[in-house]
């Protein structure tokens, strides 16, 4: 009987003696599925070692130690002299679907924020980790420095100082999983230092105002014009934390101007403010040299914070943060407890990246690039919707496109995902979803031109269905 | 004058004709890096724009643009028809150390928790990157799910299932930063969700603790004997969380024992409780399979946590969660503001490495190779250190060792320490940490053999030290 493929014992579990795990293995396995999935019930009794042992060719001993091993795991319940039964305890569960993805998926991706995904630098990457992680011990991967490794740090304090202006130190410096982890530990602490209101740019990325309201901040909105920030109504808002996008505001594009960038620092000594620096994507402009960063400016003021999101790639979720020295350890101590620091092999790679200048020769690149897409971007706007206003910043990786006021924002987009045309929403942005000129934005460094064209022809179709 | 190197228009700043950074970039990357650093002081006037073109071989409207770039970004005040001056916002910066780690360093590092580092597969790892990579669309590295990669979550199911007898279902599962994250967002939800204590293990791993009063509850410690944690004492505590070793109790090593399981589910059952199973070594079991996780028994009840650290290594900072249904969306929200998602080409590579069988390889490997190093570190013991009573169970990376009552641990510890072997005291794991038996934690799994003798000998000079 034992060199048998089929159930044994009228248990609905199969053993198969070409299978390369031993029988009893097979056996155990087979128990603990059918159990699991219901098929063998709550209360059910199990053939005794004895006969299922001889049914199989193993002895008596083997099968008691699988039973034992599942009565070990909770499955079985053995007592003396009597069979051996399933658990009570046990709760079945059904068939199991594949793995899906949340990320949605576009024909035509134009949301703004992705940078060309396929331009990524693979092989040099794949190099960089090779090299860096060639140079590093061992203990690299044991016990983490919560404010990420050594070489990423002064890697990175180096490239900003030269290409962001900033005065950073290595030591006040924090790793984290993106922007948005670093946004989250200083929204944190400060709720728990009892700081309950952050001021935030209004429209503004989404995201700063999610992450402050999941801290428990209530959020204030500041307006946007062409200059940047109103610094004025910062001042007049009684919050002493601000989030912003100095270098390029999003979603406007706008660059604060240089009276306003001086106001704001007078307002950090004089209020004993914080100014946190969203520096997303100051290298990507097409026209002249980026801003330098505020930071440069007032270090103990700003709280810089950067990530590989555009200039590189989302997935890495690799960002960092140039901290003022008297708010440093707080922040360190939560990201230690936290979650301990930040993924190593990655750091060691954007590291390697930086000191080659590969991360510059990159940027080099996807510069030329997007500068050309993004002014195909402009002309098929301008040939298939006229009556659409641009911005005039060559700058970043999408456009606001102002729509005739009284379109229908949301029916727009909706109409434009019916084609396959993914787009973000100005109302989105804007603290108060309703209010002010409808718009959509459209990134263009993700997407080839002439599927730009056929975008925007798309996009030109839905609004012309919504009228 | 325009071909020379050196000092230009009495400025702290030099240039050089055989840089190959254009003239006009090195005045204005000068210039920034005076003000700074406070070579050049805040209202100080810079030399005219014509007198330093003239000096310079430039044309007035070059330096005009770098000044015109460095008021942009806050360094100079250009006003018309009058000189150039260093802005009085400026605020100076000391010279830079270079990038320390938080990281500890040992001759003898015999901390508890640490794999053997050197027997890391970076081969594999790396191939197991290129092979997940190159399988994965580019827009794998854009827009992120946040509960990870539907590769690795595919693959995790599968291999929990199988090695570990969870009840697993990708969609709900949550890829996090180790095993921390993930218990930070339990914790972070709990408290939002109202509740304020939560129970752990006493002895029990430390950062259970340090999450969970991160997050603002409060901590109520369950004994440990034998047969793992005291249920009765969880059923009496009020306490409707509890954080769990079952399948090997960190630091004691017991097991918790068949009745207990089913006790802990049916009181999961009639207290509406959730049981956090921290699944972190346990297919590192020297004498027998594993125990099988308690989530197989209760996927309702029992939130499974595991990570990569033990595994494979601390600093890949990878982690999962098998989430019952009612609480995955919390979670996965949670995790979608707070960092959006975890970094990708980890998961990728990981992802391979399971579903190739590289992970059970290594496990194998270093199974044979820690059980030989633990039967080092226990005969090391019984040579060295009589007095000293130590575990039978031949399990995890680490053995506890039992100190004569009296011993002065703490003094132990630091005795040790300044002979360069690290270790950790049981006090840290005590909720309480004055009270019971001293003990250490030797960790044995990332010391070659020799090693571990030495090590054990200066722990045994340490402990004499103390007497």
């Amino acid at each position: 009987m034992g060199d048998q493929r089929g159930p044994v014992g009228g248990l609905p579990v199969e053993v198969d003696p070409e299978d390369p795990r031993p029988l009893h293995e097979q056996l155990e396995q087979g128990i603990r599925a059918a159990v699991r999935d219901g098929r063998l019930a709550p209360g059910q009794a199990l053939p005794s070692t004895r006969g299922l042992g001889a049914e199989l060719g193993l002895s008596r001993g083997v099968i008691s130690a699988a039973y034992a091993q599942l009565a070990a795991e909770g499955y079985l319940l053995l007592r003396q002299g009597a069979p051996a039964r399933v658990s009570d305890a046990i709760r079945g569960t059904t068939a199991r679907p594949a793995a899906r993805s949340l990320a949605r998926a576009f024909a035509y991706d134009l949301r703004p924020g992705l940078p060309d995904l396929v331009g990524f630098p693979r092989q040099r990457w794949q190099r960089a980790l090779a090299r860096g992680w060639a140079g590093a011990p061992a203990a690299t991967l044991g016990e983490v420095d919560p404010r990420g490794v050594p070489q990423l740090r002064d890697a990175l304090a180096a490239y900003l100082d030269r290409a962001r202006g900033t005065s950073a130190d290595p030591e006040l410096m924090l790793v984290c999983t993106g922007f948005t982890q670093g946004l989250s530990l200083v929204c944190r602490w400060l709720r728990e230092y009892g700081v309950d209101r952050i001021a935030t740019e209004d429209p503004g990325w989404h995201p700063h105002r999610l992450v402050a309201e999941q801290a428990g901040l209530q959020v204030v909105g500041l307006p946007v014009d062409e200059d940047g920030v109103d610094v004025a109504a910062l001042e007049d808002s009684g919050a002493t934390v601000v989030v912003l996008t100095p270098a390029h505001q999003f979603p406007t594009g706008a660059v604060l101007a240089p009276e306003r960038r001086r106001r704001l620092v007078e307002w950090a000594e004089t209020h004993d403010g914080l100014i946190v620096e969203d520096d997303y994507d100051s290298e990507l402009r097409y026209d002249r040299t980026a801003v330098g960063a505020l930071q440069g400016l007032a270090p103990d003021r700003v709280l810089h914070v950067g990530s590989a999101g555009k200039r590189l790639a989302p997935g890495l979720r690799l960002g960092w943060m140039l901290v003022p020295s008297w708010l440093i350890w707080p922040l360190v101590t939560a990201k230690a407890i936290e979650d301990q620091g930040s993924e190593v092999l990655g750091q060691l790679a954007f590291a390697d990246l930086l000191s080659t200048g590969d991360l510059d020769r990159h940027l080099r690149r996807m510069r030329l690039r997007y500068a050309e897409r993004r002014v195909r971007l402009l002309r098929a706007v301008e040939h298939h919707l006229p009556g659409v206003r641009t911005g005039d910043d060559p700058a970043g990786l999408h456009e606001l496109l102002l729509l005739p006021d009284g379109t229908d924002e949301p029916a727009v987009l909706a109409a434009a995902a019916r084609r396959g045309v993914g787009l973000e929403g100005l109302a989105l942005h804007r603290h108060d979803g309703r209010a002010g000129r409808p718009g959509v934005l459209a990134g263009y460094a993700a997407t080839t031109p002439p599927a730009i064209d056929r975008a925007i022809a798309l996009l030109a179709e839905a609004v012309a269905e919504v009228g």
